[in-house]
């Protein structure tokens, strides 16, 4: 599946997803929260979280459905599908919206980001908002059980930004530790818009399991292709400047694999930048920095890592039928290995 | 029932729910996490929202047993009611910290905020943590009926900033108006406290609406008295500049009283302050400002419209058994009245 067929699959979902939100924002009172959460949520992003509640919940109904009833295409998921899908996306716009108050980020995918629009405080209630809905929605619509996991997952998330604030310039950060705050700070919420989707079309015990280790997969997966595009990407494209995490004292993949690597002088030079230098120091050595990484490896096992992580999350689905849903899952994960922003 | 009287019969209660939010934070795991939330909720807060609920649910339960079954003191409410109630200290908390990066305020009741300990970030996480594991504990612990009151009370809390923000300086902003932004800002979580307290009781649908007119109407006694305190209070106690409302344009009862009642010139010099003036020209004249909405009885209407409201809440509660529960209800809702912070 290449990526234009895999978006022409994904295409009636997503207008199901954006018209669900669409109406969910007819509810509100004040015009002017209404505008900020519109402009917050159809910003151009990629819909991946909600997708995969949905593609989840139909490969499962699908994959429960005995032989030869109905083709997948027969099996149209209910609203409420989309309803918890878009429960994800809310969660996800609501932390970009309190992400760029706190890094005063001014664009987002080449947009003024709301806090730019209409200030911080406007952009601070307005992600409150959209938190409220999500998690009244995934309890109303989803359940005891679902409300659960997501809340979990939000937690975790919020847990894990402290937790990665603590990790700052900690040269001696293991890989482990890494891959702990990365579960919490994108994994935990992709595995659950995973699960959830599972769990509202009937999965077994085994099937739910299952497509936990796709979504933990698939979570770290994407965080370490985010963690790699940082050092390696097109500005142009990922509307980031190159080595921003580098030089905010983020300890990544790349960067945790080279200073165990490198031969010692260039070690040195990195510990240095990173204890004793500041921001300034940083980026005025981040083409020296990105070319220690890249000569200890440090690129190419991230990338390695990366390909690892989807291969697992891949299998985790063979027991689930060949199905529609299935290939367009296997096109979503490639995508996520391919993706340059 | 003095004021001593009621504090003693409060502390027990205050002590199960600050028991049960410690217990909750014994979950976090980012140490810093678990400091500023902690921080923040061990404040010195009065626990109004989590003790209505607390005292609605003993108020039910004991209007609800059979004549001479047992003394009110016997029915021992279950942990799960006071995690219930620790729902809205959670998200009354939440709701602080965010209104303090907002408002960049420095200081809450003499102890310095959060976002000046550790920055907005900080404050705006933590906020957000504790919002997230609210929404949770409700729907887990209360139920999907739960979950909507409060969904619907947190969004309509959110939703009446915005309408509020509308209204700034509009000199010609209907009581009716003002009274609906009060019942979304202030009136709608208090509201939701005291129903989710008789919910967890098993009230019947007359209880529940009766608890709910209680809950309505002291929510707006509340705040009609906050907006008093605006300009009447001590700032020492209260910890806010006098007259702050009306520099930030906001129309509160008084003033929207004093501008239909005053003769024209000063019914023009208020007009004139709030739709050309500045904060710093209002903040000139907030002295000739509370002389004239007190000439135009403004304060006396309000004082006298918190008193209706509070009457109004405490009739509602007739039909429920005398008890102690009954009698704190009845000493906290004229501490409403008489709060001097």
């Amino acid at each position: 599946m290449n990526k234009q067929e895999l978006l022409a699959g994904l295409q009636p979902d997503i207008e199901l997803i954006n018209e669900s939100m669409a109406a969910d924002f007819s509810s509100i009172g004040s015009s002017r929260l209404a505008e900020v959460v519109d402009y917050a949520v159809f910003n151009g992003g990629k819909r991946l979280r909600p997708l995969l509640t949905v593609l989840m919940g139909r490969l499962v109904a699908f994959t429960r459905m005995p032989e030869g009833i109905a083709d997948e295409e027969d099996l149209r998921p209910p609203p409420d599908l989309y309803r918890l899908a878009m429960v994800f996306e809310f969660l996800h716009a609501a932390s970009l919206l309190h992400d760029d108050v706190i890094d005063h980020a001014d664009t987002r995918r080449g947009k003024k980001t709301a806090n730019e629009v209409w200030g911080a405080s406007t952009a601070i209630l307005a992600g409150d908002y959209l938190h409220t809905r999500a998690m009244t929605l995934a309890g109303l619509v989803g359940g005891q059980e679902t409300l659960g996991l997501i809340g979990q997952a939000t937690g975790a998330m919020i847990d894990a930004e402290f937790l990665q604030a603590q990790t700052v310039a900690d040269v001696n950060l293991s890989e482990e530790n890494y891959f702990a705050v990365l579960r919490g700070k994108t994994g935990a919420l992709i595995s659950s818009a995973c699960e959830v989707g599972a769990l509202f079309a009937g999965a077994d015990r085994d099937q739910r399991a299952a497509i936990r280790t796709f979504g933990d997969a698939l979570g770290l997966a994407f965080q370490v292709v985010d963690d790699l595009l940082d050092y390696l990407g097109d500005s142009a494209s990922t509307g980031k400047a190159i080595g921003n995490d580098f030089c905010e004292g983020k300890m990544t993949l790349p960067l945790i694999h080279a200073i165990k690597n490198s031969p010692p002088p260039q070690k040195q030079l990195l510990t240095d930048l990173l204890t004793s230098g500041g921001p300034a120091d940083r980026q005025a050595r981040i083409a020296d920095v990105t070319a220690i990484i890249a000569e200890a490896g440090g690129f190419y096992y991230a990338k390695q890592g990366a390909e690892t992580l989807v291969s697992a999350a891949l299998e985790a689905l063979a027991d689930f039928k060949e199905c529609e849903s299935k290939d367009i899952l296997h096109g979503l994960a490639h995508y996520v290995l391919s993706r340059d922003k």
